[in-house]
């Protein structure tokens, strides 16, 4: 049974929307290597999980609750990029469409016009070039060996491709999210070297993947200054074993692993603002007005 | 931010294993109509929500927080309906394919025969006909109106093919499952409905959706005579407004709906046990004792 | 602008209900070269089509037209397949699911389970295997010699895959559709053929593909004496040139192709029986009392 | 069977190419929510419809059929869009790629490049992303209640989209046939909730979706004076039962809907010119003058 | 450049015809973790190659080419399987369909009726699902330590769905060629384990994957005393560097890595037999004669 | 058994980076009319030849082991206009992302993202909108004149595709292997319209198609003046018949076609360059080292 609490796994920074940002994110939420996967792939194999290795049990259905919670962060992410960037207020009691105005024609020539057109602004569940996610992206073969290699795989191409992103944007409401990513991401692949590590693997220098000192990178060197890349929590309100293989030395370089026994305090999340030239929620004075008397109620 | 307790939010009845059944669930869970669609649909909605009529968005949020512990308990009823359904109990010291056995020869005319070779008689996010599930099913206008008759419809069909897939097997397992979910869809169709009504729609008598009295089928009656087509828990640590709309007459018949401040009780979980034939976990003797260290570790 | 005639082009023979019949004729429904692909495909080179010569135009345009009645024919001989397969015809008074009953346990071992669990005993666009139809199937390059061509290999592998149809089964129902289709397939092999011969190709003895007398199969040959294979109507209410193509010596054996002034006579369509099973329509007596209101209004 | 008039069912205002506009069109072409959806949504409803409910079969199939006819009108529109976009005429000569010349260049950089360079400046069966139509778009449960609110859904995310493609582009070309379309779908709403209004449900204020008073743009404020979203015709020339459902007061705001006798009045279509530059028709000499041989035929 | 020598890889042992076996080989051939990709995914990161550690080019290259040849023997292995699974024969001037025959009936209830409707007898780019094989299966990051272990994983699952694919069936046509693939992807695996340890990683005792002694498998023993999976040939016509990391110790178990100067030896293919129920190759006697002619050309 | 010589089949005119040349080559490298397709379906249809037609089957062989060399040239050629796009040369110890920067900022707006964020400047398996390529694509009916056809109508298309692009861009690396890519599929059109004259048909004035002198064209001049239409190698290292059908008068225009004992010369293959902001290799000093150690084993 899955609970939630209505924050926000790490802050946003604000900036100015830009929709390209905000399209290429979306790699990252609906992308082959991006969070709605591997949220999908670990919670999939704790479904399927065979065997009583309880802590590589807690550990993969552990880091697969984060990501449902990494989802919502770059979801979350893409609505501020894109919140705003047709830069059309609806000021002046002006209507969508009124006298010949055009407040979406951003939506033609920049980023993904499904933004625009079938969501209002919002984040999608497509990579960035508008392919939808597909469950044919799961990966669970049932050994559990393999599950670990590949589950090493599948977060170091994260890192990857999460280090490229930052590359491409100077947006700090994306590298915001972009940066904590990467950290994370190293820890998850600090998780599952680990777990391979258990059952007599040595990684020599190979990790992290990339091969890159990340600390070079500000947003990154303050969350690993921190230890963040060090640090997994087992998200379980009834706890977990986690803790048996997440602990001592980091398989990728200096520091200590260590399993934290509380989660990350989070930053409330606030509603979006309506969007008139989207018609959402599009609810005119009188049904507003009994959402209002809804909200009201005792 | 999302947290789990290791229960299943209702009790599977133990049944023989099936693997026609368990493929005729996949609709269920990887299906257009299925478990993960309306999860991801109602996420994404609550990711998105524009304005401040919060109680609507803690009803919408609020289901696609239980609708992740429903995909938990369909993809266990399909693991539990695959597993052992090969037959093969490795006994004897057998070893697979040896001496010519086919341990896996069911899975050439049985069910979906990726549940065999792709996973290890486990779940998969595709349909009932092997299609993998798709991103484009999400739905999300940012219309409020909009995205909660879609919604309404959404749980609506839910309920008919559970009815169908009720008609379709006598397995226990699956049957216990199938009538949980006819009846929490029949809640989902109660809340959403009734947040149409509080905007002014008056549904008739058109509702529940079917027009069937599954107080016919004996697991439903058994589940609706506790009321659990009227009642709603928000799943919010944190507390919810989703109680402002979720009261009242319900929509669909007789019965006052009501939210619950506490989640249903739920029932633990077993890992499944291992499958030579499938080579799952596949640890040999050398490798699962070093797992079992691992388990040692205080 | 298009209009209806509440007809069927052909007559379907009664049979036996037979759902693995109907799922092989989804093939020739929902596949990629069934009547789905090349009604679209000609639609949308109609709506493209550059240049002034018209007749070209009007064949394409007027096949495509017929092709619209294709899909309904098939579509509709598919549902007379699948309806009733199930063998549950809700006598006595009983309802689905009571004492245990499994009136759609067929779904789970014949055909395609979707055709009962998503549909209701009716066709979908999909094809044999499930998969499907896509918009990536429609073949428009825009220069006529090509597209011509295209048509031509199209229409030939859609008698092929029809031929393979008929030695599939020996149900009446699926045979008198399938037979029909071979026929006017090969119309518009003869059609498509005359239009490149137009151009200066000759096509000496290799039609028509497949390069076998059909009037051996006994359903094919009546229609072939009455000379079905060699005429086409342009279903234009305002005329059209096709005539100037479609005429003279049949590329494909002997005969002479001639261009109807008049449709097919066609047969009147019934609609299919309440299935409550199926939850289809799905109306209790209240509802159906207001519908019959509704249909009694003068 | 199914027959055609060589006419739209609206007349295209003349306007400058815009390839952009033309690819932000195709989502109401073949996007998740546009004319070829409808339109194969409602024909397999009427394929597939049980029950003797008549009116409400005549009601769906009716605008099935008037869809096929938004498809022609869609499609036009965006050929209108695409053709002479790369501003090459052929002139003095000239010669495709001739002295380096780069006449499709507009391709790399302007809306879908597959609309010059798979299409010849046509449209294609696929969504502003490029994303193929797909069958499994279509909904038909078989349950009455369940397909009329999906189609009420649906027509209104349809009424959605067009007044978000109106806010995009200043386009005549574009905005005649959106506007003519966010009229129709409007309608099409009406016919959906007024079907369920017979069945007892009461909508309230809620309609039309999104509530948004589309009299203040222009070109729409010209249609609804002519009350074209009270109408529909039935598109059956053998009668129709249309009309016992589509009469009465229009539950969308003030007016009366009726049936029509006769249908619109229709504009004609003229072929597209031919491009050179793409090879369309793509006739040397020659073989132009074998086509007007065969154009001349009595 | 490629070339061709028209053998095939391995032989194939002849048995009886099975099409549900054939079925189940799709998923070696255009499944996810089948030949095909594994082919495309080595053939592109060798294609889209950076920096000059030419060895490791060398041998991701090398098995690149040897996939091709897998592809050839698992799809001619599938051919095999289906031809004659009919069991029609055409003898005695029987004609196809005549007389109500149905040569093709096995198609409606046994494997994929695609191998019997689109193809003819043969092989198809699907999986065992009849899900079309993807190019989004292929990886390829860039990043050659991620390549190299992902590389690893693919062979290993590969490894893993075959021996699953062993216990499934007893006919020798089917397990022949298994067999040869589970060492093969034995050698593949060892190869990218070998190029990884080469850059400092050790793998303990964890490989190969699955952990499974395949020496039990009468078949495969044959092939594993030969030493086939410690072998690798480089099917490059001027030479090839994979020498320098495919040599030394295995790291799956005892044995030496040796790279071989041969190629295997291969055994010669046969073209497959008319199949008239098909219409394949469909020539009727004066076309048959022509090719006869071309044929008997000096 | 395929084998490999590491030289491209037509030598790369260098010149500047271009991304969005680059991307619209991808229709030609994965899209539905390119070399991946051409290439599959050849193989597939020799894998699956029936009958004894020899000289038939080494035909469409013989071009499908070609099409391999085309996936090469073509990857690479997409590869060179890739690589450096960005223009970040990574000079003066400078850092990916370092001080804010943003080397691939190019990839928001030019071409397709995923170039940049999933590839590392490299060519991928899908189309020029992103779609990945489909299996089916595949045609292989397994009625050899449909195959033949089809293949003719296919290769025209291909032509067709990549004189519109060469009308896209004036880059000389694109039209490099543009132009010689329109040259080979002509001579592909001559094989297959050959070997269908060899049945009897006579293809008039109608090829090649499109109807357009490419000599027109200076780069697709200089190789149609050394008849590189008009040849054709077999790829077979042990002999062909291919030669039986493909000589003799060409069947699109001037010249006699002749089957070449000989294959092209072909050009040497560079290693691409180190990337340092895609972390491609990826390799830090240290583990460089090591595979330079590896480099100079003996």
């Amino acid at each position: 049974m899955f609970f939630h609490v209505q924050k926000l796994i790490n802050q946003i920074v604000p900036d100015e929307p830009d929709p390209e940002a905000a399209n290429a994110l979306q790699e990252g939420l609906g992308g082959q290597f991006g969070e709605m996967r591997t949220m999908m792939q670990y919670l999939f194999q704790s479904f399927n999980f065979r065997g009583d290795a309880k802590p590589y049990f807690d550990l993969i259905q552990g880091i697969g609750i984060e990501e449902i919670s990494h989802v919502e962060l770059i979801a979350t992410t893409i609505n501020r990029l894109l919140d705003g960037s047709p830069r059309y207020q609806g000021k002046n009691g002006s209507v969508p469409g009124e006298k010949g105005a055009t407040p979406l024609n951003v939506a033609l020539t920049h980023g993904n016009i499904q933004h625009f057109l079938v969501g209002a602004q919002g984040a999608m569940p497509v990579d960035s070039t508008g392919n939808p996610w597909s469950g044919s992206y799961v990966y669970n073969s049932g050994n559990l060996v393999l599950d670990l290699l590949y589950n090493l795989m599948l977060e170091s191409t994260g890192r990857l491709q999460k280090c490229r992103l930052y590359e491409m944007t100077k947006n700090k409401t994306a590298r915001s999210t972009i940066s904590y990513l990467i950290v994370r991401d190293h820890a998850h692949e600090n998780a599952y070297a680990k777990a391979l590590e258990s059952l007599g693997v040595n990684w020599g220098k190979v990790l992290p993947i990339p091969k890159y000192d990340a600390m070079k990178l500000p947003e990154v060197r303050v969350l690993m200054e921190k230890g963040v890349h060090l640090e997994q929590h087992h998200w379980r309100l009834d706890g977990s074993e986690m803790e048996k293989i997440f602990r001592g030395p980091s398989p990728s370089g200096p520091g200590e692993l260590h399993t934290t026994s509380k989660p990350p305090e989070g930053t409330p999340v606030k509603l979006g603002p309506i969007r008139p030239e989207e018609f959402a929620p599009g609810l005119p004075p009188e049904l507003l007005e009994l959402t209002q008397q809804a909200a009201l109620l005792a």
